[in-house]
């Protein structure tokens, strides 16, 4: 077995759990927040700003890394930990809401995609197997089979449909699945309706999978929503699997979902308004673009022990993203990282001392309700439309 | 005096110089290579990575600066140093070169100059007075005057009055400048006749400045013209003062300017070259993004200590550059700073061992005869444009 979990604490009032992750890689603290590393990096970062931040686990992208540079190449490099230099725990996502989301996906039908490359325009074709074949190549530590992905509302013919082609491609991915330092995750689907993600849910643990992720949530429905599935589909997932929330990583959906007992996130919601000019707080986000910071000379937070708190003023920080200068996104979106790090570990202290209910309405209501995080294509690019949480600052 | 220039060697053979120059912030060790700052931070980097690289000295650009934050907000930050986090040398270029390049200029006379700035459109008005105004505000421990800038080839009328009106404004910037801790250097001008520049630099040393610099090469001229111009210019400067060669810096061009006797060079081409993906070797430029490197698992220089050669490989650095990931601009400009940094140190240790003659004439070889560094908006962008030194590797 790659993965071995250990849960250990479960919060008494909540239901949040504590646990420890053990991957070939180092053992991941969970509740985990996982920074998202698209193409092999963390957009800005080096590795060692991103672990130093506090990140246990990278998330990079099978569907973008297999079109470039492509897995041959990280194959002959020794694998994507080496490549990338990152020499800890990493999950691949499949791609599946990529492809699902391509303006020239071409073909979909049992055996699997069709699309035109995003890069080069040539015709690629991917399957549930040629997903693990890709995968194993990468050689990350948790892999993610291919899946079904749809928006929001979802059509409730299409989303059994979804379902049912995510269940067959869990099957396929089981089977095609080799290695053996890799642990496959299934993942949960099944659109906006609590009774076919409960089918979902118990079809895929049917599977028997080391970890389960649910996936299709935060595409546009009400969180309220989102978080009445969740409730869900977690009491069909096994207690003594990790559960992964994908695409979701806004600090108040992050906590309302640990207190729904997840254990795992990712997004690019740090990283994304870092590149912006926006960065997270304690008390809302600050969007150091705003003529408000032009002469403030306060760091974002006082007492962050982030590079960019201890040496810059909001002034130099929003004089660099106004001019265009990549320290700007860098600094910001590491003081994001940093952000997340600290709210993770506060999370898991809160659970081991049984005292996460309290600690999470405060947190929530210091944060604001906000915004859910969201998958890539969802996340407003620019601060300025986020609402909420967000917005505040 | 705000700074005092030691010259401790100067090379037996080529008359070449090594030497100290003492400033309110620090020392610099001569012949140095002074990484550009345009908007107050040198491109992708921090001070600290700067300083690492071997850097002593940062050049910022008065003219930017004004436009945006504004001077007033650097003076209410404390100044410069303060703002940008360098509490190091630091050197204020004063928009001469930029005001001469911008596409909407709308007057120059004795008075100074009017444009459209390029942020927000506005007309503004620069002085030689107000040029010195604004640099006493950002707080530089070196400040250059406002001088006339010309392409090549000049007209010799528009030379001689482009000479005329720089002596003009040096004179009067000498005038207005106040700060006994900032040293405010004279500029040579003078066009591609070498009878005006001996003209111009006999004008300039008899005002007496603590240090002079070399405008207006390397914007076109043959590179044989450059270096004879260099020597003729060179002759009429006082041994005592420190030389600044200004926008010039590629490792060839260098080489041969301390042959005839300078100390001190800026030039964008590491940083920009690094953003482009096209790191500087011993062997000349490598352009990280042809095919040759799509699977070459070796660091850009075997030995290089900096974090790009001691963890990456061409092939994930091409990756992050075709990917357009910040990560690869940011590690090859780090590299090419690094690289930078040794040819300085080995430039000093070859003339304090009175040996600058071979060493020059070999390095010269090994790097090819390259490219002479250029002004900003005469280095080509697009490293494949580049020729000799820059197009090897």
């Amino acid at each position: 077995m790659a993965i071995r979990f250990e849960v250990l604490h479960t919060d008494r009032e909540t239901g949040a759990r504590a646990g420890l992750l053990h991957t070939p890689h180092g053992t991941v603290e969970t509740p985990a927040f996982m920074p998202v590393g698209t193409h092999g990096t963390v957009r800005a970062l080096t590795p060692e700003e991103v672990h130093d931040a506090g990140a246990q686990i990278v998330l990079a992208n099978t569907f973008h890394l297999s079109l470039r540079p492509g897995a041959e190449t990280i194959a002959r490099a020794g694998g994507l930990h080496t490549f990338m230099h990152w020499e800890r725990p990493l999950l691949t996502d499949s791609g599946g809401y990529q492809v699902f989301s391509l303006p020239h996906l071409r073909s979909v039908s049992d055996e699997g995609v069709r699309f035109r490359s995003p890069v080069d325009g040539r015709e690629v074709a991917l399957s549930a197997e040629r997903v693990i074949e890709i995968e194993a190549q990468l050689g990350a530590d948790i892999i993610m089979p291919l899946d079904v992905c749809l928006g929001y509302p979802a059509d409730p013919a299409a989303a059994l449909e979804a379902h049912r082609r995510t269940v067959l491609w869990a099957r396929r991915s089981k089977r095609a699945h080799r290695r053996v330092d890799q642990a496959l995750f299934g993942i949960v689907q099944g659109g906006f309706d609590a009774s076919l993600r409960r089918q979902a849910a118990d079809e895929v643990v049917a599977l028997d999978f080391p970890g389960y992720a649910i996936g299709g949530l935060s595409v546009g429905e009400a969180k309220g929503l989102m978080y009445d599935l969740l409730a869900a589909v977690g009491e069909r997932l096994p207690a003594s699997r990790p559960r992964y929330l994908m695409g979701v990583g806004s600090p108040p959906s992050m906590i309302e979902a640990v207190l729904r007992g997840v254990d795992m996130f990712d997004c690019v919601l740090p990283t994304r308004l870092g590149r912006t000019g926006t960065a997270l707080t304690g008390r809302g986000a600050q969007n150091l673009r705003q003529a408000q910071y032009a002469d403030d000379l306060e760091p974002i937070e006082e007492g962050c022990p982030c590079p960019a708190c201890r040496h810059y003023s909001r002034a130099y920080l929003r004089h660099l993203v106004k001019a265009g200068e990549m320290l700007g996104p860098r600094l910001v979106s590491l003081h994001n990282l940093v952000f997340m790090g600290r709210l993770e570990r506060q999370i898991r202290l809160a659970i081991r001392e049984d005292r996460f209910a309290a600690w999470s309405r405060e947190a929530i209501a210091r944060y604001g309700s906000g915004h859910a995080g969201g998958n890539p294509a969802h996340v407003a690019e620019a601060s300025g439309t986020l609402s909420g949480w967000e917005a505040r600052g």
